[in-house]
């Protein structure tokens, strides 16, 4: 996490008076990562992510997102001079599902809360107006504000780590559908009598090409007995690799590891293809650990995708990694909150 | 063809001076369907189809549209007093790929057009401004303004003929994506390693749903020597199995035929599971020969997305026949002037 602009002090004291400043929360399971912005997203500021320690409870959780936030107004105004009403709001991600318009959490398994009114507990806390939406969502549209998606006006954006989530933006502005379900491009079926997903649909790209199912590959592919680094890197134990370890290998240029990326791009270049054909982007902006892989993966990928997709969208389309890695999440939390109140 | 509202003559002469008018062309390689409807899209005029001769050429198919529109243009008016300057303009659907900004068809193989510059060749036939959309999104936006989706924000429209195709509304608006290749549900893969399709890719819906599709799928199931009145009815030669033979003897409990509707509702069950998760509609609306089997289709579809999209996503969603049939493609070009021009 970077601590945003070294320009910050450039808008300092009284010539500063109209700049407006969002605040943004991307909580995860594991972290949570607070920031602010300018309400034009030029500038960031006072960028911190620390761990979630989902263990307090809601309520400990709570208190630990204002503190933060708190600490985030300081920092930014001892930067810019900022005063208090300076600040607009806080926009907030989550993972789903939620209910955007009551502001409530209605359930996360990595958090155990249920039907909790996040936005409301967070604005209260820090006395401001709060927006909730949901995390893939916001790291669509933080790519879309500042990063790889940038000046697009139709982009999917698609997460891929425990899970594979997405998110759609169209015509410039974030799409939730009819009950903020859409976007779930992890739970599209690439074949239909294929592997069981956690969602219990079958053959769901995300049965592929998430983090453990990468792994899950690897341990399949190591049972057949070929020579690979990958048991040596875990010590022998296979149930320790990750996807991690499947990059780390294939960087080495390790023949399975290679094997298993080159299949983890023709399962996403499946997917992206349906994506491509249905739904005709600009962009598709893909993070996550995977993208680690980068061209190793992106490049057959992409081969994929035009074996398989239309000309005309594949002419169109870039298909590229996030350019804001861990801050997708916070930026997008500020996007929404600018968006939903008519500022970006 | 209806000729549209009995009701004509009610709004005749002086009293209806406000009253204004859209035509609409439905062009398709074997029928063309033109008619008329009040601005409103409350009532319909003068709607009448004809074979479309392919063999004329560009030139002297849109002789006949432009003769055609005239026809209408004149009924409508001996209905309801209206004078020229009442009709708005035309709406024009048209089998694809297209440039609707420039009005072109870039080509259609039905045809043999290439870079035909219908919008304006048929605009200026009528003396009237004209604008061109794709037939399966016309069809979805006619559903939409009149037809079955009547009064959603979001609706996927797909339309199973020789191919299947499809339309979006988000938001209340035809979404055409970056270059006016989206909604083109039929090419999404649901079998990554299934059957080629004709656009090149591999286990796409429309090489398994499609009306030849299904044909072939009951060829293939008779090849395995099971009862069935399917080769009786085209007199012993199986080459003559069209999907419409499939569901006349499904009708009659042919226990053969009643598998192959079910898998179908299988097939298509998958590829709309896929489309609730992604785009969340609240309305899907099947058209075309297949929603002749009826509840032996429906039945079992809604199952299979049932047991494989999120629930709320089903829960919020209708899955639902067409109501338009034959008049959905001229209804809905009238529908995207209206929407073009800002009516609608």
């Amino acid at each position: 996490m970077s601590t945003g602009s070294a320009a910050g002090g450039a808008g300092r004291g009284a010539t500063d008076g109209a700049r407006k400043y969002i605040l943004g929360v991307d909580l995860g399971g594991t972290n949570i990562v607070v920031g602010a912005m300018s309400a034009d997203g030029a500038e960031q500021y006072a960028m911190h992510s620390t761990p979630t320690r989902a263990e307090l409870g809601a309520d400990g959780v709570v208190a630990r997102i204002v503190d933060m936030l708190e600490k985030s107004i300081a920092e930014t105004q001892a930067k810019t001079g900022a005063t208090r009403s300076d600040f607009l709001g806080v926009g907030i991600g989550s993972p789903g599902p939620l209910d955007r318009e009551k502001g409530l959490v209605i359930v996360t398994p990595n958090l155990g809360w249920r039907d909790f009114p996040l936005r409301d507990r967070v604005g209260n806390g820090v006395k401001l107006p709060a927006t909730l939406d949901n995390d893939a969502n916001c790291a669509t549209l933080g790519e879309w504000w500042i990063g790889a998606a940038k000046g697009a006006q139709h982009v999917v954006g698609i997460t891929i780590g425990t899970g594979i989530g997405g998110g759609l933006i169209l015509n410039g502005r974030l799409y939730h559908g009819a009950n903020d379900v859409a976007g779930e491009v992890g739970h599209a079926t690439i074949d239909s009598t294929g592997r069981r997903c956690g969602c219990g649909n079958y053959g769901c790209l995300e049965a592929y090409a998430s983090g453990p199912a990468i792994a899950e590959r690897a341990r399949e592919a190591l049972a057949g007995g070929e020579p690979s680094k990958m048991p040596q890197m875990v010590g022998g134990d296979l149930s320790r690799i990750t996807a991690a370890t499947v990059y780390a290998a294939a960087k080495e240029d390790d023949e399975l590891a290679n094997h298993v990326v080159r299949e983890t791009a023709r399962f996403l270049g499946t997917g992206i293809a349906n994506l491509l054909n249905i739904f005709n982007p600009e962009v598709v902006v893909l993070a996550g650990g995977v993208t680690q892989a980068g061209d190793q993966l992106f490049e057959p990928l992409r081969a994929e995708v035009r074996r398989r997709a239309f000309k005309p969208a594949v002419d169109i389309c870039r298909i590229v990694p996030g350019a804001l890695h861990g801050n997708a999440g916070v930026v997008g939390a500020i996007a929404t909150f600018a968006q939903h109140h008519g500022i970006a």
